[in-house]
């Protein structure tokens, strides 16, 4: 780990979703962060979330009985934002607006025209914006971006197949927030298929696809929200891609990344399995043998260890690029708005074309 | 490997296509089947087949210089035909009305039509008929079943997805086949498309699905013949399958069939990284630590070892019934033809899509 720095990015907490504690935990290990603040629509939520998960923080949490108190706290240089997706319009502007840097939880917003807004409010306010989406910032993931690149291990990029489901119990499908439709209203495709089209959007590095398709045969609960869908991408130079996200089955974590030369492949590319070290195969040149009764080579293992858990490497990230700006003046880093908001006109086009009986939707940029 | 019986199955040979030599292995490995002669249109060529290929065989092999002179020999029981799909439908018909068995090449016909042709002339010739997909025959893949079926551990059937790709060099898209209108116009979708969709269907055990829709991103020669393409399948319970075959991106084989309880994944399932013993993973009631930082338990490997390749647990298993037809005057076992059919079924509505504009195709049976 590195050593921290002198001035840590201060951070406050908007709501104790239970996604905040692992965040909590990334904020403590980062060494650049440090948790300021918690604020819930109820102090003693907030004072027990504090005693809960951030009791080995050297300095004093504040916990507030209000969104508003973090956000007029001059102390706080950024906020972690993981409310419902239907409030992130309000408290991510109105972060925007005081000057605190934004990490924002995924689905970033109900729609692209709604992120539109919150970016505009980070760009005019000077503030760092990124999403909530850990597995990039995994060193796991540089390692497979430079495999990727390589023409002649990789070679050019063809096809691209990710999977994210899990299977949720009863409660959840009744209680749950992500299958509210005035909370999360984007259901499976939010929450799930977020991860599908990042991961298929970082294989491509980051071009868009010109034209989404759904897959026949979403399920939707009685309110009409996602429960399970999928989805084909097709880009202009004919590569394609698929993705299929579900709350109804096994935790399935895959993505594939299949090239002219080369096949990358792992199973838990959103979670790594274990937190210390993760794996991924790649296969090259692969061919059977003169009989085509067994393979000529096999794909090779690729473990790549990491002292920060991913999610306090994207803390470490943010805050560094938070660091450039309160410190040295620097513009914000657009790299991370536009990721997401590529992955937002995605999702939207999956969910249009889901609306429009499954006919294709061209992505207009 | 089972003792040698009194009375194998005597096998001809239409051809001598390069796959015919791992068959002609297949049938000297399998202890209930011979080979006793290898037709070509030139006697020569069948000759050095044969000298090339099957030396070891303790009987003699007959080099015969036409297909029909093999369907004559009245020494033979039955022919593994894999001639060109153009050819299937002549020679085919002309084998089970010579009362030959039939093992016969995937794909098994140009589309449906033909293929009912071919199987009421075998009906009609009291044949057993067989299609030639190996790897249904493996240990693995009954070990595989027996997973699938185990409610407890896999439960209800929610999605499987499917990929066989492999870059072909200038060579081959100049001059294989299998991208000539006149030999294999299926091309692609024949080739490949056909062992995805055959494990659609096995994990499905067998059931059709209600509509079929292929991916946008269909790649064709100047012919028209496919190189790649994709498709969903949409099931009347509403489970969903996605496939995606190509001549041009790197060797990959990848199946994953998800339930409501298991996740079942394999990256070899057409031909085994190895001969002797090839693995599965299969994920149970899979979920994530408490911070979700890592995941509860991994996906457990399996592993099934064989004596016999599966190429020859096929040629064992046709050559049992053929034998049971033979010597015990058993009517031939359906199971293989009506999987063939519904292959075929699959197939013809994923080309009719492509040729439609992608839209949806009915299965009607």
């Amino acid at each position: 780990m590195a050593a921290a720095i002198d001035k840590p990015i201060r951070f406050g907490i908007l709501g104790c979703a239970d996604i905040a504690r692992k965040v909590t935990r990334a904020i403590h290990l980062a060494p650049n962060a440090v948790l300021c603040a918690v604020g819930s629509r109820s102090i003693d939520k907030a004072r027990r979330f504090i005693a809960d998960n951030a009791p080995h923080t050297s300095t004093e949490v504040k916990a507030y009985g209000s969104y508003e108190e973090v956000l007029d706290d001059a102390g706080i240089d950024a906020v972690y934002v993981p409310l419902p997706t239907s409030l992130h319009l309000r408290w991510a502007v109105a972060a925007a607006e005081k000057g605190k840097h934004l990490l924002l939880e995924k689905p970033t917003a109900l729609c692209e025209a709604d992120l539109d807004v919150i970016l505009a409010a980070c760009e005019a306010g000077g503030v760092q914006f990124m999403d909530s989406t850990m597995w990039v910032h995994h060193p796991r993931t540089a390692k497979m971006r430079e495999l990727l690149s390589d023409p002649d291990r990789f070679g050019q990029l063809k096809s691209i197949h990710s999977v994210f489901t899990f299977c949720v119990d009863t409660g959840f499908l009744q209680n749950d927030i992500r299958v509210k439709p005035d909370l999360d209203a984007l259901g499976a495709l939010g929450d799930e298929g977020w991860y599908c089209i990042r991961s298929i959007l970082w294989a491509a590095d980051y071009e868009l696809p010109k034209t989404v398709t759904a897959h026949r045969g979403t399920t939707k609960n009685e309110a009409g929200v996602i429960l399970a869908c999928g989805a084909s991408l097709l880009f202009e130079d004919g590569k394609v891609a698929s993705f299929h996200c579900s709350f109804l089955s096994n935790l399935t974590i895959d993505l594939t990344v299949v090239g002219t030369n080369g096949t990358l492949c792992l199973h838990d590319f959103i979670i790594p399995f274990e937190e210390g070290s993760a794996k991924f195969s790649l296969g090259t040149k692969s061919w059977f043998n003169d009989l085509v009764t067994g393979w000529l080579s096999l794909p090779s293992e690729h473990i790549v260890t990491t002292d920060l858990p991913q999610e306090a490497c994207m803390v470490n990230e943010f805050s560094r690029l938070v660091g450039c700006v309160r410190d040295s003046g620097s513009a914000p880093e657009k790299k991370w708005p536009t990721i997401t908001r590529k992955t937002q006109l995605v999702i939207d086009a999956v969910k249009a074309s889901i609306d429009r009986d499954y006919e294709p939707v061209e992505i207009v940029v």
